[in-house]
């Protein structure tokens, strides 16, 4: 029997990675002419990976890499004007309106009628108070956890600090690497619920057969799924 | 009696603004000539403020808000090379070695004997985690909560989740807007310890005559303190 139904935040609840994607496109149309849009989106991703280890995830880092890699690919030769343009994006999407995936809102009403409810989300703490506080789920969360990174020792953090029995646990995310591998390592259940688009680096593949691994095509189908487990 | 003790990070645990101020100063240094220093120190901090609302506390935000001024006070002049170093001077920042206060190791090793110790920090929560594990006292603590604003919310929040009587809590940190105002508001105790800088959106005057309210020259102090609390 499921007692606790933890959702993962961006693209389950809420669309993010098409933001991304948005910006890296405005990006690209900015350095028309300096980059091929291959090459660039390949320097791009080489400096969010180095970049990772110290930045971390999220907006801030991303624009901060978007203009080493302006600068890099134009040999220094780049516009400030550009630059001001992709920190003025940044803040645009941080700005975004929280636009909920199709289902969720119903989905979550009838979640939090038989189960206790939590988002767990990563990324910069700031931008994801945010996002939770504009999605309108927050009053209807049992808690709501922010890390950093979500690895097995996050998740055990999080099962020691709220006295969570892993057999009684289900996570529900888009991301093989972060929502649904971990989780599975700890005995725990884990949903996978593919979004249209996903980050280069949270690409990995699920064992199938594993008897805690289901997966969704939508949401609208997880309060079914999870009655039978 | 005290049960709780719970220790602010930046400037109370470890050294934090003497970093920022280092960096101010090699900004301005980079942008010696294009501005007055005075008058770049007021830019930068019209931006930091207006920025605050979308990008919360921490180094990258702190960058982003460098690399706008450094773009408006030279008219979209600057050399790109500068905004370069001035994200290299990001990643420095990031990586700096973690240096306790005279004194820190000690009072902790003290404290946690005859008390629940916990941390509480404001700011980026992948650099505060990285901050907590490199100081070297995570192991001491009883928890860590890394939080996007200390407001009488947050505080709140906390005391709810680990089911804290704010008669037998104590806050001890450098910032009294963060550390001592919200948690005298809710009937806590608060110890104001003063760092050799603070910054200017911390800035706010404490109520010294509150009988929730004390202060001290050096966390040494601390163990006597609490033991007459």
């Amino acid at each position: 029997m499921i007692d606790v139904v933890a959702l993962d935040g961006d693209d389950t609840l809420w669309h993010s990675e098409n933001q991304f994607v948005m910006t890296q496109d405005k990006f690209k149309a900015l350095l028309e002419g300096h980059a091929d849009p291959d090459e660039l989106d390949a320097r791009l991703m080489a400096h969010e990976r180095e970049n990772l280890q110290v930045f971390g995830y999220g907006v801030k880092g991303f624009t901060l890499s978007m203009i080493e890699t302006a600068i890099e690919v134009t040999d220094g030769r780049i516009d400030t004007g550009v630059i001001q343009d992709i920190i003025t994006g940044a803040k645009e999407m941080l700005q975004h309106p929280v636009e909920l995936l199709s289902g969720v809102a119903d989905t979550v009403a009838a979640l939090v009628k038989d189960h206790r409810v939590m988002i767990i989300t990563k990324g910069d703490l700031f931008h994801q108070e945010s996002k939770v506080a504009r999605s309108g789920l927050a009053d209807d969360m049992w808690q709501v956890e922010i890390v950093a990174e979500k690895d097995e020792p996050t998740y055990q953090r999080i099962f020691d600090r709220y006295g969570i029995d892993p057999a009684s646990f289900v996570m529900v995310g888009n991301s093989v690497k972060s929502d649904i591998l971990p989780v599975l390592a700890l005995g725990a259940r884990a949903v996978h619920i593919e979004y249209e688009l996903t980050w280069e680096m949270e690409l990995a593949d699920a064992d199938k057969s594993h008897a805690g691994y289901a997966e969704l095509d939508t949401i609208r189908d997880l309060p079914r799924l999870i009655a039978t487990m």
